[in-house]
């Protein structure tokens, strides 16, 4: 088979999406596979599947915090959140759209995952975005402009409302092929699934998820 | 400092769980740390914290599964879940209980994981339960007579409700002191934590978690 592409989800409210965001570029880079960045409304996906967000529950948004720290201390990543969290995330996920950013979309993307998580800038800022792709050489306020079309606001909406039929319900996320794999510590099974090395028995799996549910059928 | 008990929090229902009691097991063998087997009722977690479990989501249940197939493959720990699947597990969950199984306590919780997730049984059902530890050599008539009683209900829930009020809002979760680990890739972090290298920076930590929400500033 071919090299697939990785597809890559995340909203920039997430902690972990920043980690997986050094692992995937890594990932893509070593086995020279096409990354596409796919920016989605992570509210989008919580409001879908009737979830709530880490920072809705104080005692989780303490211990997702605390994990930054360690994992960032241990692996040598500067981990400093965004000056305010939860932020809206809308202005700079439009702007890391591919229909916005072009080519420069690797590197905008890049830029504002430092600005927010490791220089703890405020990303939800139109300005501050300006400014931060200014600093990163990229020509922000043009495309910041670009962002207030709504045809590009449609783009992200129905970008993440193809993510939730894909099956998307949390970030990160990365799909191959058809394969989803949630969350940053995934790499291991995703370079195994790559290497044709899957240790999932898929038989097995399919009469697993057929066993019935028993509170539905007692109540 | 003297050597803390590890305060282990589960409910039958995750398969995380599952695994993380095999972990906390050694972990607590290698330090010679007591073990506090901890029963709380998942749901009462999600109801209290407004989540909703992951067999509620289909495309979470199915990628659980698959993490627990990929992990159990690698790491040769067998991964069969319960027959049924969301169950009621207040049963299993009240057995489990010191004030019920005494002394047994670490045996009945052992003999019931393995029943429900590497035998695939059905550990909602009681008297399954009651076979079940009978074929583990534990006296499983008398034990699931016991869990009848009104105040073992209510230890249960007690126990669940002093969690929530600890910050417990996810299981697995470990507790060191007052040091709350939720997930089954925690041990290390755990490891350097009781090893007084916690790479946490508290000072910095306290600093981020005061920093604003813009969400709320901006309604």
């Amino acid at each position: 088979m071919s090299s697939p592409p990785i597809d890559f989800y995340f909203d920039y409210l997430s902690g972990y999406a920043y980690f997986a965001w050094f692992k995937v570029l890594r990932l893509c880079q070593e086995r020279k596979l096409d990354l596409r960045i796919q920016p989605v409304l992570f509210a989008g996906l919580l409001n879908h599947w009737g979830q709530l967000g880490p920072a809705e529950i104080p005692p989780k948004k303490e211990f997702v915090y605390k994990v930054g720290c360690r994992y960032g201390a241990l692996h040598g990543i500067p981990f400093n959140p965004p000056k305010y969290h939860p932020f809206n995330p809308l202005h700079a996920l439009r702007v890391s759209l591919r229909e916005v950013s072009g080519d420069q979309q690797a590197r905008v993307v890049d830029a504002i995952w430092k600005a927010g998580w490791a220089s703890g800038r405020d990303i939800g800022d139109p300005k501050e975005l300006e400014d931060i792709l200014e600093k990163a050489g990229i020509d922000g306020s043009s495309l910041m402009q670009k962002t207030r079309s709504p045809e590009i606001k449609e783009i992200l909406r129905l970008g993440t409302e193809q993510a939730i039929q894909k099956g998307v319900f949390g970030i990160p996320t990365v799909i191959v092929r058809q394969e989803l794999f949630w969350g940053d510590d995934q790499f291991e099974y995703i370079g195994l699934y790559l290497d044709g090395k899957d240790p999932l028995d898929r038989e097995r799996l399919r009469e697993m998820l057929a066993r019935p549910r028993a509170v539905d059928c007692r109540r």
